[in-house]
């Protein structure tokens, strides 16, 4: 099976936080297993120009980049398999963007949902200008992200709910090139939402979240990660008393990374009612031993960017291989060829 | 004189038609000249990812591109000097703009005469989006102006009075993004507007333009401008009768061809009352042999398009020299540089 035959699926990592416990389970987990598919031509990128729409920090966009990288890496993702690459070592993409923006409707845009909340929100914050603090950027991201999505033709677009539409706007676009330029330019994407896909709580039980401030790292330190497992919020419940292991985010979370046996177990242990400090030591060693591995290999990767970079930029090799090609195409049928 | 030292002038040229007499005289002619002057450094490019925006027929656009550029050599510009190149060949121009987007505030572009005369037609027309045919090419361009400017840090940009706002708009980003990021990444350009520049008259005394469809092509063959010039209107006057030379759209053709002397000379001759005919005879024969020598250039030109290939391909590699290294610095500032 070549790899043009293959289901394409294409997930971007937007490189502006540090990677927690959430994301592991939520996202990069369930990535991770489905690039070992062999009938499956997976692309994981770094989304780092989409970072600079909300970061201009750029200590901190350089930084979350690496330790996203050294994460994936870390937790096992096959390299030689999936196309892992960074969006700003491929060239072709803004070019396409600009490509996709003399096709794409002002008025799709106008109707986004990132934009409308900004919008409703200088509204209520009674700001005359409804368009105050929101940048081309913001304004036009969902054209790179078809143009990230469309590049690579990618069938299938793993997502959050909150990003359905983004993927129907790709489709939108894709075919009004296609009609233009009357060919079959573009495949149209679909958006795959995981239904059973983990949202794990934070520290405070909301969902865990870089905006909110509650999330657990997932490769700090032993002992901060002793102390933060020590700050879940839990329930005035006293030793002895049985405890509802459904509604209790520290249970959640262990949940999440032990065996159905290893979980059972714990939630005898909440119905003979097991003191929270007690039930927080053993979620600590059970997650500590679980990430000590790959923490090793995360910090040993992080002391090497320069291994890290090698690995980018293979990537980023192979996925030119099919960037320039589809883009000498592209340009030909938009009148900007070659003249011999 | 290094060209660092030098003033960098800037000139783009979208390539959605075919050079005609009006844009020679008024932009081409003293573009070449200027390029002439040691003391600048000119930058000449043909804006083909503009053509975008407007054209989306690929024989049309890339006939133009053609056109344009063998009308520009055709004319002698000095390659060795000017450098000159295709927009399209410098894929670090649309990488920029994406950097730009993401400083640029949506309501600069909100506020773009070409963005409002656009919504002000769909308002006149009475239709209820006022975003109707509008695409994001045509609302974003202003920034990727402002990316064709200040990549290569152009002190000068001649331009029409309709684009003095362009030129502003590209200095509001560059400032904005040079505070954002703390440093004097960018030079803030100026709008240079040749108050003497002649606009030249058409076949129906309007503006000589795409637009109104009464252009005189440049290199049209020796028949079809001998058809042209017949057709060029003029007022019912006979033979003896004096003529104003003032308000003839001939005159004004001949004078901005010949020589101070000849056009003297045709002045009297307007006095003395000369016939339409023969007036329309004089200047066909004067056009004619005033293009005849550059029209043989460009006809030699039109059927090597490897030559002309060859000779861009050298301007984007002298353009690249900069832009690579200046994205290079960029993405380090933004915090998308490599990671060794």
């Amino acid at each position: 099976m070549n790899q043009f035959s293959k289901t394409r699926v294409l997930t971007g990592i937007t490189t502006s936080g540090t990677p927690h416990l959430g994301n592991y389970v939520g996202a990069i987990k369930p990535a991770i297993e489905a690039s070992q598919d062999p009938s499956v031509q997976s692309f994981y990128f770094l989304a780092d120009y989409h970072a600079l729409i909300k970061c201009q920090d750029p200590k901190r966009v350089q930084q979350s980049r690496l330790e996203i990288a050294a994460t994936w890496l870390a937790l096992g993702l096959d390299t030689d398999n999936a196309i892992f690459y960074r969006q700003s070592d491929i060239p072709e993409i803004p070019e396409l963007t600009w490509m996709l923006s003399c096709v794409c409707a002002k008025g799709l845009m106008n109707r986004a949902h990132a934009y409308k909340a900004a919008v409703a929100e200088n509204e209520e914050a009674g700001n005359q200008d409804p368009d105050k603090g929101i940048t081309m950027g913001l304004f036009g991201y969902p054209v790179l992200m078809a143009a990230d999505i469309l590049m690579f033709n990618a069938h299938k677009v793993p997502v959050g709910r909150d990003q359905i539409q983004h993927i129907e706007m790709a489709r939108d676009i894709a075919g009004r090139f296609n009609h233009l330029y009357k060919g079959e330019y573009f495949t149209l994407p679909n958006a795959v939402v995981d239904e059973k896909s983990q949202v794990l709580g934070g520290l405070d039980g909301r969902k865990m979240s870089k905006s909110y401030n509650n999330t657990i790292p997932l490769f700090v330190g032993e002992k901060k990660l002793q102390k933060l497992v020590r700050k879940i919020k839990t329930n005035s419940l006293e030793p002895g008393e049985p405890k509802d292991p459904d509604t209790c985010t520290l249970f959640q979370i262990y949940a999440a990374f032990a065996s159905d046996e290893e979980t059972a177990a714990m939630r005898r242990q909440y119905a003979e009612g097991i003191g929270w400090g007690d039930a927080k030591n053993q979620v600590f060693e059970y997650l500590n031993a679980h990430l000590a591995e790959p923490r090793e290999r995360y910090n040993a990767l992080m002391e090497d960017p320069g291994h890290i970079e090698a690995v980018l930029q293979r990537g980023a090799e192979r996925a030119r291989e099919e960037t320039a090609v589809t883009m000498d195409k592209l340009r030909a049928t938009v009148g900007l060829g070659r003249f011999s």
